[in-house]
């Protein structure tokens, strides 16, 4: 590692992807392809929301890649917010399309041509599926892995629903698992609330959402779930024989997470020698390193590595063994420093001969001694206080990057000196909101679900305030 | 199910496919999409190969799903072979892309363009990577799910190698996964060999394959694995330097299967009443069906089922009850049983009295009543026994429609009767093969890897036979 996180953020940032193997440039602008540790932290987040879906009774499906420029078109709103973004088919080997074909972008319009067309009656009711796969958006600003791509992965979820109170209930529900995975697994604590009508998203009746703080004060989107009310289902004719013997449009909605995720693992958890990752969606767990300055020790303390490396895997635990021999355990150790396993077992013949065994964790840089007989325990136990201990750092970090700001020249020194979230008051208008985008850069991340308290009138125009919202710059 | 399949079988298939909800037709010509059944028999078989290929060193990754032209016509005899049949991207917004890209066909080219790119000595060899993605090539004949459509879901795998031997022995590694999944867990035996000049991959030094045949005497190919030389190397500039000082370039392989093996599940052991599903890939094994008169009876019934269901799911086995009250046993009967589930428990009052449960198995449609007790066994040991029966069903099938021929007459009589495998010997020119195919709609479908006795002169030109192969009518 070259770059400083404290120094050049964004260049650290860079160096951490590339070097640590989780994503590299494609060579199409704004793509990014990912080696197999990147690749294998996305399949650990997946398993981990996956379970979840599954257990609220979410199934996984599947849907075609490229739509159809006229269904696409059928949420006027829609087609408008994401038509600037869309890659289009035009032409199927030598032949002109008599139609263009959107790369998706979203699936709504497909979901609803499909799954949707399927329904006939209430007992059908509610439809709760899931997709794996990744969507494309054209990316004109410059390409940050995980961040800004122009392809990216992720899940969309979409259901439909009887009634707007079942639709209702759905949004919540799976914000909260996205809450739970993220605070959980990945160790970032975040803010919930509601998107503003200036934010929610093209087609959504209100649009919900999870928002964290990176280390550099500007605010990354984690997860969104929206309530699209009827406005697909009416356009898609979406409806239901009711018990009433009545035909009614269905309610639906979306919700996802996409490989930003890694993104902020990446910012939040790093440090100046590469990638912190929390255990419980790390790759490898831990990296067992034989240590030895002759031949003569080199059997016994590999053949000691093997076995402490079989009963951690017996454990359950992600375990790999570097037994490569043309390197040496100090460019070993950096190594694995900078791809972030969170716990690293070194066996020297002093270890072997004391019956010990010494652990490093990453995320403090700190060595310990422990009895080789314990040592399966003690791994369980430092991979959980790693775990917490990720997390509560996180959570000092978003404390002290929380200010409240009662004026507009407040709010402006709060976002220069550190930025972070603001909270802070307005009229809810339209008008003000872009105004404090255009004057400071900061758009509203989150209205808390629970009414704050006002703090002033409105910040922008003076005039009486009426919501309390979460503010800052986003990625 | 109205069709029948000894009677119209395609049709019978088109009604299996989507009453079984395995596949929909979306409103995009040649795409389909998969509801959740469909796509968790996909799963399944997915992550039977994950498994071994992870055992094997295997990675998983990522690669974008768009690709310059200029990278996709860097191997000319490649790019040929893909261009009529990619969809191009050629406007990205209200933009004109100032060069085409393609929506993948294959990853070939940017597998090299990337994962090549960063090999820099024989140590960081084998390269072993693969990748779950969805690939796309137009299809201008009718569309049949899972066979012939424009995007299928698959894997690729792409290996760099140091010498020759060693992509030799990964191709034969990945031929025999491949051979060992589809034979053990779908049940169903191919017949192995190298592909004809003609037939193999665009671009590969030599292909080999797992050809399948299904009841209607068409050939289906499950599987193949190519070895690609250094034709993607060398235009591609993947080179390594050796423990010899020298610059090499490597050699390289690739593999794939699709969603196709879907199909010929559904081909190979449906009957007239739907599909019939091997244990091993089943995303319900076991559907457990209460039987009451009287709602005395349903709530001890329902009761004991929900026992049975617990008892199954923490033996590991895939169990679902089915406790709609709005359908009675008959109905539910006819639809698990079109779902291809392999086992049926029925509960009655009778059985509940006298401590026995009803077994159902799908693929002889035989009951057998069991104790209560011995049920958890009695159900492992019948799904095992559903899985070798079909297994061997299948091989009785394949054995009965392998023929030789050693005359076009005879050859061309056999593929008119029954269809089927047909072994023939030719003298290996691509004149004689394009005459048979000309002449008969049979192609090379196989090179038997041990070579096989020659049982006549050419039966194209009547010249010496030099190879002796399986020919026939291919999806």
């Amino acid at each position: 590692m070259k770059a400083k996180k404290s120094e050049d953020f964004s260049e650290w940032y860079s160096e951490v992807v590339q070097e640590a193997g989780l994503a590299g440039y494609a060579p199409i602008k704004g793509f990014v392809y990912l080696p197999p540790y990147g690749y294998e932290l996305w399949e650990l987040i997946r398993s981990h929301f996956d379970e979840r879906f599954r257990k609220s009774n979410h199934r996984n499906a599947f849907l075609p890649i490229l739509i159809p420029e006229s269904l696409l078109r059928k949420e006027a709103e829609h087609f408008k917010g994401f038509t600037p973004e869309v890659f289009w088919v035009t032409t199927s080997g030598d032949d002109q399309l008599s139609e263009r074909l959107a790369v998706r972008p979203t699936s709504e319009t497909l979901f609803y041509a499909t799954f949707g067309k399927s329904i006939k009656s209430w007992r059908e009711l509610p439809v709760l599926v899931n997709f794996w796969n990744s969507a494309l958006r054209a990316e004109i600003k410059s390409t940050k892995p995980f961040v800004r791509t122009s392809e990216f992965l992720w899940q969309e979820g979409h259901t439909l629903h009887a009634t707007k109170e079942e639709a209702d209930e759905e949004v919540m529900r799976m914000l909260n698992i996205y809450k739970a995975v993220i605070e959980e697994k990945l160790a970032i604590p975040v803010i919930a609330g509601y998107k503003s009508e200036l934010e929610k998203f093209v087609g959504a009746l209100y649009t919900t959402t999870l928002e964290a703080v990176m280390p550099d004060g500007k605010i990354l989107q984690m997860a969104t779930s929206h309530n699209l009310g009827q406005n697909f289902t009416i356009p898609f004719d979406v409806r239901y024989l009711g018990p009433d013997g009545q035909m009614h449009y269905a309610w639906s909605t979306s919700w996802g997470v996409s490989w930003r995720l890694i993104g902020a693992v990446i910012m939040v958890h790093g440090d100046d020698r590469g990638l912190v990752l929390p255990p419980e969606v790390a790759p490898i767990q831990v990296v067992v390193i034989p240590i030895f300055y002759s031949d003569a020790e080199k059997e016994s303390v590999i053949e000691k590595c093997r076995e402490i490396v079989l009963r951690l895997q017996n454990a359950g635990i992600r375990t790999h063994l570097d037994d490569r021999t043309d390197y040496t355990p100090g460019w070993k150790f950096n190594e694995w420093e900078l791809k972030g396993v969170p716990v690293r077992v070194e066996i020297g013949p002093r270890d072997l001969s004391e019956g010990k065994v010494t652990l490093f964790r990453r995320d403090e840089l700190k060595r310990a001694r422990v009895d080789d007989r314990v040592l399966v325990d003690a791994v369980r136990e430092l991979l959980s206080e790693v775990q917490k201990n990720l997390f509560r750092r996180a959570r000092e970090t978003l404390n002290s990057m929380v200010s409240e700001a009662k004026s507009m020249e407040e709010f402006t020194r709060i976002l220069e000196i550190r930025g972070g979230f603001v909270k802070s008051t307005y009229c809810g208008s339209n008008d003000c909101e872009l105004r404090i985008k255009d004057l400071t850069g900061a758009t509203v991340r989150a209205i808390p679900f629970e009414r704050e308290p006002l703090l002033s009138n409105c910040i922008a125009c003076g005039k009486e305030g009426k919501v309390t919202a979460y503010f800052g710059r986003a990625y």
